[in-house]
This record gives structure tokens, sequence and C-alpha cells, in this order.
């Protein structure tokens, strides 16, 4: 299954589907003198002699967020180099969303930029590899530093997404799970029907693959996030908190940032909107650990929350919150508001 | 004076006069909640009681290539994160050349990019300010890590110029050499004659903005370096190797260069097209060490500019070269060939 970008210029093709990486990429790569391969050090240990057979002598990049220091950036882009990376080589970048976010930040500025193309190897990382953002951290928040740089093409071979783990099978889904809320209150309640007991990924395809075209349609016309893209943020104002606090795998901060999200859309409405039990219970029992929320020091969440770069004003920091499933808003909730909300919410629990 | 870029969109305008800086920012920070300061270490401190005096608490850089550093890069990022940089701010990047393109790539990916305006404070920077690169360095050579990022601004108060030291003052003259070659054969006459004796500030005005004014038609067609922007790496070749061996300042290793260009633009065109004599005589005349390229190693500087990002082919190495004062063209020159024409030019001198 293809998914094609509908940008004015620079489009790329989201292939989709089981088996294709080696086939896929022969296509692109017979177009440039060299490729270079950046390959996530966990995916490589497991799939060299499978599905990454074919690759000879990649650069191996540490997993996880520590491929998106400074230093590793420097070492990245340093070994390309080594290599005698050109203008006209292409940069294959193999792994989840962290090595995808810092391999596309080296292919993005060295030689000012040289072609790429991501290949996700997490369920999170169907959404981080569509956007064209690529970045690393400061010790001031995630993804402080970075650029915009489409990839040539993203390839997303489901073959690697059969060996996850559970924690990044649980953070993937979160992510699948904010963009089924996206779409609307059917596509909800179907996702949680099927996945009631366990989450399994046979099951997961279709929502994949919906996951996918929800985020293409919020990126699609705002590329830079000036606008509707912000509701792709769902969960994730407080969740980016969480996960830099706690060192929290992305997709299960999100979680818990989307149920601070439909407890604080509950309130700003004034009525039931989302009925939080029923929520609470479901992920708990898929082992997102809820109660973590009624640990938090509201101050210091409220401070890391300041710090995101989508939060421009002072004195409020900015939340997408729901009116109704599938229907979003950005709205700016003052700080003792704030600090209010967040107590209610540990009391809550 | 005023110059203005014709892009199909985001243009800008470049500001050049004396005693500017100041009222032209204020038009420009009007705009924004906040800004923010990268000030040259050298710069400040001869200026922050006069043209700078406005400035209040800059995050100050350490002068030249050691703010080209992956280390000064995260400085930078970090020091702006720390002052609470937000995407609604603006960043002032006021320094020379190197500054200038430390700093457009912190602005360029701090928050994935802040609106950002140059200030030049050398000769050299009316040159490296224009065209939207931004730069820092790798240890395999200058400029190898950056990306294309255009300034809301360029404000080029020649009031910094008065106080230049000598090799800044001849670096930055290399440049203004330069787009005089590119221009005519005329413009060099003049600017020779004009600068027989000495190079004074008062006679190089109009060659800066005639250089500005050259730069910009070949920047505004072709910003991504595909076609004849190469042009404007004319003496940069074995120039940039030049300076990456002996640390020698920019535009006085691009007259060096310049000088190997005309040596060899001679020989492929099998005519004396430059009097090398008269050139040589007049750079020596002026402090430029042409006596340097007699001690140069051929295998090692062929390296050095194998590694040039603007090379793209193995076994040859591509030069910009005239066919008459004014009329560029890209030549590949084979190893074996160019490793001659490097002895010859030894025994030459």
């Amino acid at each position: 299954m293809e998914i094609r970008t509908n940008y004015a210029a620079d489009n790329y093709t989201i292939h989709v589907d089981h088996g294709i990486l080696e086939s896929r990429l022969a296509n692109y790569s017979a177009g440039y003198d060299a490729v270079h391969f950046l390959v996530d050090h966990n995916v490589y240990e497991l799939y060299k002699s499978s599905v990454l057979s074919f690759i000879d002598s990649p650069i191996i990049l540490e997993g996880g967020e520590a491929s998106k220091s400074f230093d590793a950036f420097k070492r990245i882009t340093e070994a390309l180099l080594e290599r005698g990376v050109q203008r006209h080589h292409l940069i294959v970048v193999v792994g989840g969303g962290a090595v995808g976010d810092a391999g596309g930040f080296a292919a993005a500025t060295v030689l000012r930029g040289v072609d790429y193309i991501q290949v996700p190897t997490t369920l999170l990382a169907h959404d981080s590899s569509i956007g064209g953002k690529t970045a690393i951290n400061s010790t001031h928040g995630k993804n402080l530093i970075g650029v915009f740089y489409r990839p040539k093409a993203v390839i997303y071979d489901l073959a690697f997404l059969e060996t996850l783990p559970d924690d990044e099978m649980l953070s993937g889904f979160g992510e699948v799970f904010k963009h089924a809320l996206l779409n609307n209150e059917e596509t909800v309640r179907n996702l949680m029907a099927k996945t009631q007991e366990q989450i399994s990924l046979d099951v997961l395809k279709p929502f994949i693959i919906r996951g996918i075209e929800t985020k293409m349609h919020y990126v699609l016309n705002d590329e830079k996030e000036s606008g509707i893209r912000k509701h792709l943020n769902l969960g994730h104002t407080l969740g980016h908190a969480i996960e830099y606090k706690y060192k929290m795998p992305h997709g299960i901060a999100v979680v818990l940032g989307l149920y601070f999200m439909m407890f604080l859309s509950n309130r700003v409405e004034g009525r039931e909107l989302f009925d939080l039990d029923h929520f609470k219970q479901y992920f708990i029992h898929h082992g997102y650990p809820i109660q973590k929320l009624k640990s938090i020091d509201e101050e210091e969440m409220m401070a890391l929350m300041g710090r995101d770069k989508k939060n421009q004003s002072r004195g409020a920091i900015g939340f997408v919150l729901m009116k109704s499933i599938g229907r979003c808003h950005f709205t700016e909730i003052e700080n003792t508001e704030l600090k209010k909300y967040l107590s209610y919410l540990k009391e809550s629990l």
C-alpha cells in the first residue's frame, strides 16, 4: 500500500507493507552514486542476518534518545564525512523514531543537505517518520534543535514490528490511539473493542494505515506548524514533560498526557465528554502507568511545559483539547488555573 | 543604500551604510516579542560603549573559527534556550563571517528555525552574509555541516570596518578582488589602480557595494549551488585547502587560490590570459604570502580539495577557471594532470 504526499513540490511516497524494504529501496538507490546506511544498533543486531542482510557495513547508531545528543550528532556527521559522503549520494535511516529524528537531522545538515529515506522500524515511528521533522535534544528539552527536511521516501516494512518489545509496542500504540481520537468516535470505539484484551499486530494494521493518513492530512497543509498541525500535539504538552522528567518511552508518556487532555476537556467543556473511568481502566489494563500522574509535581510540570517550543505566550500554556472526539481546538490555560487543574487531576486518581 | 533580493518568496533587504545599525534594527525588532543578540567577542569589546551600546546582555561568541565547532554550536543553542528563545523571537547575529555562519546555523536549527538578522562587521562578511548559507566546521573540512536559511535582513554598517586589523582587511579584500574578477576587466583594472599603493576603506566602498550586487546576481537564481553559483567558488578550491592546512584567514587563502586559478587558466587556455608577474607583485606588495605556494605538498592539497563538498566526482577535482576576466567556466581536472600543474606552480615561484 502506498500513500503519496500532496505538497506543492518535493512530494514523496510512503510505502507500507510486509517484506518490501530491499526491493523498494533498490528502486530508489539506482538513482544515486552511493548509499550510506545509518542503522539503529538494536535493529541491526536483530535483523542483520535477515531483513537487513543486504546492507554492507552500515554506520551504527546507538538506539533511542542516546542518538539524539549533540555528541551523537557530531559522531554521525563525522562518520558520514569519513566515508566520503557527497551531495549526490543517498542516506538511508533505519530505526525507531529517535534514530529517524537524529539521522534525518544529520542528512539535513551534512553538506547542507543530502537526500535521505526513512525506514521506520517501530510502531511509534509510523508517526515520527511522517512530516519532515528532524531533531536532536537539548538539555532544556526534547527536539529543541532541528530542521524541517523531507525524506525522498518512507519505506515502512511491517516485518520489523513483529519482534517489538512490550514497552515499544505500548509506546507506539499511544500514537495510534491519539490518531484514533483525532479521527472520530467510531474509530476510537472500534479500536478499543478490537484491543479490549490485548494489543495484537494483526488487528492494528488498518489503524496504523489510518493513523498515517490522519497525520498526513494535518501535515500536508501546515508543514511548519502555524495552524491545525498543532492538533497532532494532542496529549503531548503534558506528555513531553512527563517523558522528560520520568525518562518514560514517548508514546507511553503521551497516553498519560491524553488522559490529562480528557480530564481537562471535561473541565473546560463543563460536561462528561470523556468517561474517565472507562479510559483509565482500559489504559491501566494494557500497562500504562496512569497512577504515576498522582505523584507529579505541579510546578515542575508547568516549568517543563512552559519550555515547549509550541508554547509562545507567557503566563499561560497552550493545550490541544477536544469539544468532541475528532474535534480539536487550541486553548491557552492561565498558569494559576492550570496549577489547580493539575491538583484536581492528582486528587481524582 | 539598499539592495533587495529577488527570490520567488522570502525576500529580504541588505542595508549598506554608515551608522545605520540601531535605527534599522529598531524597525525590524518592533515586530517581535523579544530579541536575542549573538555577538562576536572581539567586536563586543571594541564597540560595547559605542555602536553596540544599545545592546543589553548579549550572548558572546568566541570570534573566528572557534565559534564554528560542534561544541560552540551546542553552547550557542543551549544559551538561546536558557534565555527562553521562542519561535516568534528575533535573533541578531553581530560579527565576522565565522560568527555569521555559526549564529545563522544556530538560528536555523534552534526550535527548528527562528527569524534572524545578519549584522556583518568585517569586510569579508559582505560576502558570507549574503546567500543564506549557514555552517559549522567538521574535522574533515570547513563548512561541511549547515543548512540554507535566509535572514530576514542584512544590516551592513560600514562603521564597523574602520577599526579592522590589517589581516582582516586583507582577508576581506580577497573577496572584493574575487568579485571584481567576476565582473569584468575594467573593474579589475580600476580596483588595482585605486589600491596600487594601499587599500583604504574610502576607495573600497563602491567596490563593496558592487561586490554585494555581483554575489546577489549569482545567488538569486541558484540558491542551492547546482549551477552558476559555483562560479562564486573562484579561487576557493585550493583556497579552502590552504586555509585549512595553514590556518590562514579565509580571504588571504582565497587570494592564493585566485593566483593558482590564474596560473591554471593560462595553462588550460594555452595563452597568457593573466599577466602572472603583474598580479604576483601586486598581491605581494599588499602582504599576501604568495610564496607560501612554493612549499605546499601536492598530495596533501589534492586530498583536502577532494573532500570539498563541491567536488562530486572521483579521480578529478573541479575548478572554476576563466576564459577571460568576467567569464567563468567549471572544469574538472584529472588528478594526475592536477598534480603536474601544482608542481609547475611551485617551480614558477
